[in-house]
């Protein structure tokens, strides 16, 4: 989408990332070197997003092995890059693909196997979002009779900057868009951290029409009939569909369910955990008070980073494989 | 609640206001000489919720004639004041009574009567509130079963600094905590203009427990079983008993019906028009875009400053003379 910023790139031994806290003001690029950069950058939330925080856990991994190492330092650093977040399981899904390549192999050679996991890691994510965004666009050709312009509303940022390339939540729109679909989005500053201004900030280099709005706005637009469908990224997926994503989204799932709107959630394989029986058993990561603004430091804070939305509200999953009801996750999928 | 800063307050020939644009970080009191003075204070919400805004309209009103008026000149008045700002009724409630009032007089004697009702509805506000309280003192004992802490969640400010006096959702808090009752708050934020802070604010000085989060996080809370009921105020009440509040407040109505929350309004009877059959024909405000925070010129923004919760999912209204199900407003108060 916008090559001269990727969001993860090799550059000799190092990894050069997009500081994600600077946009949308500044477009600063940051050389990470060793795994504690790279767990420092996904805490702080310098790279985000389920599908970069995976990749980025897997770069992590590579640049912890820079020297050879034996099998109780790949578990220390596989320990220090779970630990980093909990919601998102393509952190977790990344690492345990990493350690199913590098625990078998002799420690000379884990190195550079490491780096060749992360890269294919990385090259799947932009191929499984392309294949996202054409499935997606199938679902808004749909909403597009008659020349209308289709009104998506989405949450938070599950767009390119969330992943290598393309995005999950704005693949489709960016595939309708390039297919000559008129596409109109709707775009959630989403407290506390405001990643809505990076989903603008996306959409405005990219040409396509959009309206941000503070997060409260939802329920009226949907009740003035100003939505036509709305397709959010995932943090997790449980094996019955429940789906946990940014904090707030499960307000906008509930206002859909009230005005017909139908609620898409797309993600990539590796963000369905089948060991999640329901959202019940997903983590919510809680973060820093701090995050709710500044001069708030006598007030008390809860500052939970997602919520779950219960499968029975969401219309269809949009995977790489096409787009399923949550009721044919374990079937397709589950192992 | 507070007797250091009233929200209103005659001096001399002029109105002191404490400039609620200031909190809170602030506490600035404005002295307003002029009926310019008292609509630009109203449109940029140095005064704000719906009971103030009505009682700072019947001073302006005051203001406005302090040379005998004609009748032209009355209605330029009220014209004027009419508008600033479309949702509250309580605007339009407290121009009309002072019409009634005003309308019928010799000019010279408009000036002296303007002040003693704009006196007179300041009083009637405090003391509906006050009754509120101890309506919704009543409605919260019976959460309060075994000692339980009761856990409230509001939106916006509805306390005192929306009123001359308690508050109105926030006017059964205190009214709980002032007897004993053990009552937490959760406080959300309220983008875009954070009233919530001033919510916190109110809360802190009164002592009252309480905790802010990210509007957002509101259906969470709700999932998790955290909030025994929700208390919000109201802008306008149509006859059929559904409310336009503040922008967000409809995403917490759906989700406390999702999860059979009781969800309450509390307004005096002057938030009550009988002239609106239902929710659909309340003007909602649009906002300016700037709202939403710097950084953003590039960016098309909406930014509707109200939502119409449906009657159906208000558990009850708290009014100054009992609690109501939306259904028995028209029996009770219908003229």
């Amino acid at each position: 989408m916008n090559n001269s910023f990727p969001t993860i790139a090799e550059d000799g031994d190092a990894v050069v990332i997009l500081d994600q806290t600077l946009l949308p003001g500044e477009a600063v690029q940051c050389r990470l070197h060793t795994l504690a950069d790279v767990a420092q950058a996904i805490r702080s939330m310098q790279v985000r997003g389920a599908p970069l925080i995976g990749v980025s856990a897997a770069y992590g991994v590579a640049l912890g092995l820079a020297q050879a190492a034996d099998d109780a330092t790949l578990e220390s650093i596989f320990a220090t890059l779970a630990a980093t977040r909990p919601t998102a399981v393509n952190l977790h899904w990344a690492l345990d693909r990493m350690r199913r390549v590098l625990a078998p192999l002799p420690v000379t050679l884990r190195s550079a196997a490491a780096w060749r996991e992360a890269r294919a890691i990385a090259a799947e994510d932009a191929a499984a979002n392309a294949a996202i965004g054409q499935h997606g666009l199938a679902l808004i050709e749909r909403f597009a009779s008659q020349g209308k312009v289709v009104n998506v509303m989405t949450h938070c940022n599950a767009g390119w900057l969330a992943t290598v390339a393309h995005g999950t939540a704005l693949a489709p729109i960016y595939a309708a868009h390039g297919a000559g679909v008129a596409v109109h989005v709707w775009v959630s500053e989403t407290r506390p951290r405001n990643q809505g201004l990076l989903t603008a900030w996306e959409l405005r280099q990219a040409g396509v029409p959009h309206t941000l709005i503070a997060d409260n706005a939802a329920g009226l637009l949907m009740m003035q009939g100003k939505i036509d469908l709305i397709i959010v990224g995932a943090d997790r997926i449980a094996a019955n569909g429940d789906t946990a994503n940014k904090i707030g989204t499960y307000l906008k799932a509930l206002a859909a369910s009230a005005h017909d709107v139908p609620f898409y959630v797309a993600a990539p394989r590796s963000t369905i955990d089948f060991a999640c029986p329901s959202g019940a058993a997903i983590p919510i990561e809680e973060r820093a008070a701090a995050e709710l603004g500044a001069g708030n430091a006598d007030t008390p804070v809860a500052n939970p980073a997602f919520d779950v939305t219960p499968a029975a509200l969401i219309a269809g999953i949009i995977t790489e494989h096409g787009v399923f009801v949550p009721a044919e996750l374990k079937l397709r999928f589950g192992s």
